[in-house]
């Protein structure tokens, strides 16, 4: 894995996430309300005109390409412009992975208009991404994160609004493990997910 | 399927296109330059307040909820605010799904760092996004769009940057259909999809 290594201490750290995350939050909301508008012409070439410029200011200085993988020098390590968990990825929602001691992990997140595939339905391509990032964090607490197969079984259409991914361990033979999770709402399983994932050759 | 009747022309239609797709362009690019930024904090709060601002006067008049799919005059539908391919929605890259006489479909899409999972390679979640939705439409042209399963294998890492998906109907047995799909770059293919989708009951 390309890791690269920001020297900075805990207190950096957190400092900038107080900066960036703020910040995200706003364009993910731009990003809600650019689909969601009915303002007249005027307006929207107005804001058109704003939003360029304010882009214009971010880009006086940048990173070359995309953010990748970094290491503070806590050990901490950081993925920020992650599409599914990334602290200054507007497309991530972002997911916020939890875990237990038994080693299931799990997300709460509610997705929004920005995720629509079907009529007031999540796309099912936004559930695989969902299903995807969870199965693989939990294949990577058992030392296999890369993913070979993924199989998703749509049992219903999911509905726009809160939701849970739920994901387990159910076997690891070999350099292979079997993950298995879902994607529910409020009234139970809308999507069933199984990956295996493989660890790095050693 | 929800769908509302949106009694504009072919004119307005047009017209509406090229006032929200440039205006949706500009928020995409602000989603980039918002990861790769490294001004300094004084001016990354001034263009939050900006941004915040921008989203507040787009939210002066605004649909309640999820842009849905609508059916102009003309006839053509329209889900401009569809994670996969809505004109008006800054997460989709926007794909375009093209298609020839015997039934294959294809997509040119160019990732940039939006789309980053492992470090300069696509999330493998935006390789399903991907892969559903061009599998998605390859079987809606032969009358079966409801995803059943979506199997994915992972044969080497997606490079960001320029990518091919390409996906045909390889059977038809009573409401299922069959579509194998591929995502590919310059190299060669890096993800292979398979999909079963149902045709609605008659």
């Amino acid at each position: 894995m390309n890791l690269t290594h920001d020297d900075i201490d805990r207190d950096e750290l957190e400092r900038r996430k107080a900066l960036y995350g703020p910040l995200t939050d706003a364009v993910r909301d731009l990003v809600d309300a650019t689909i969601r508008t009915e303002v007249d012409d005027a307006v929207i070439r107005e804001v058109h005109a704003e939003i360029a410029a304010a882009t214009a200011k971010l880009r006086a200085t940048q990173i070359d390409g995309a953010f990748g993988m970094r290491r503070a020098a806590t050990g901490e390590q950081f993925a920020w412009g992650n599409a599914g968990v990334g602290l200054k990825n507007a497309i991530a929602p972002p997911l916020v992975i939890e875990r237990d001691d038994t080693g299931r992990h799990w997300t709460d997140v509610t997705l929004g208009a920005a995720y629509e595939g079907p009529p007031g339905h999540v796309h099912g391509g936004i559930c695989a991404l969902v299903l995807d990032h969870l199965l693989g964090v939990t294949a990577s607490a058992a030392a296999r994160r890369f993913t070979g197969t993924l199989t998703l079984r749509y049992v219903r259409a999911t509905p726009l609004g809160p939701l849970r991914g739920e994901a387990d361990v159910v076997s690891v033979v070999g350099r292979k493990a079997t993950v298995r999770g879902t994607l529910s709402d409020a009234a139970g399983v809308t999507v069933e997910a199984e990956g295996i994932f493989i660890a790095p050759a050693s």
